[in-house]
């Protein structure tokens, strides 16, 4: 079996603790980020490590746990990491939702303990059109949910 | 009203251009990828513009025609644009599915014409979980198409 690229590997650990971090007490995920760093979710952007914690802490639940489906990692021209996480996440009581995020991750040491630079994020697939034709009627409510 | 930052325009710009071209004439896409580019399309990946374009045609579809719903843009520390695109397709008469891609788009002259560094995408959501309780029964199939 080929061995995974370096990248993947990185990009696979960064996830996994990432999302494990985030559901047991994302207070801590400030150690992730720069000065620098962008985040955006839902089409609202905070930049920062300070603005990017406050917001994280705002955010309208008290239990989170996502669950990853697939991830895509790709090396960037400027030597950083690439990542795409597709899945699934339940708040407090509400229903699941789909969600997608982008990753751009930068080493901060030569052991690749990684930053991230830049965050986007949306749940899945509020298209209007799509809800309205592929999904039954009694369970909109879930899809129509935003995160903000 | 504040204008838009410079690589929002820019990002807006690139993705009216992008699904434009892809759904007139994806032959023609092999302009904005360079020797050095990746595209990753449902997990499966490819470098370079010669086997990126080579992808494309390959594709099993006659007609398509994208509709995008969100978009969100933000520098990256060298200087490109990360951009994630959300939308729905069309293809032949298939029924509509979502998607989303994610791109790196970096400047190759002054006057930010512009190529792909990176092209990650996924159709929106083939989770199977969410598959299985949010989609009416009928229209599964839509939802488990897979692209490759």
């Amino acid at each position: 079996m080929t061995a995974k690229p370096f990248w993947e590997q990185v990009g696979i650990s960064f996830v996994q603790h990432y999302y494990h971090q985030f559901d047991s007490d994302r207070s801590l995920l400030g150690a992730l980020y720069l000065d620098s760093s962008c985040l955006s979710w839902e089409g609202e952007q905070c930049r920062g490590k300070v603005a990017i914690v406050e917001k994280l802490l705002k955010l309208p639940f008290r239990k989170i746990a996502h669950s990853i489906t697939a991830q895509d990692h790709q090396p960037t021209p400027d030597g950083c990491i690439l990542s795409v996480v597709v899945g699934q996440l339940k708040a407090d009581d509400d229903q699941i939702i789909g969600f997608h995020q982008t990753f751009i991750l930068k080493s901060i040491d030569e052991s690749w303990d990684t930053s991230i630079c830049s965050l986007i994020g949306r749940i899945a697939m509020t298209n209007e059109v799509v809800v309205a034709v592929l999904v039954h009627p009694a369970l909109m409510a879930a899809h129509m949910f935003t995160f903000i």
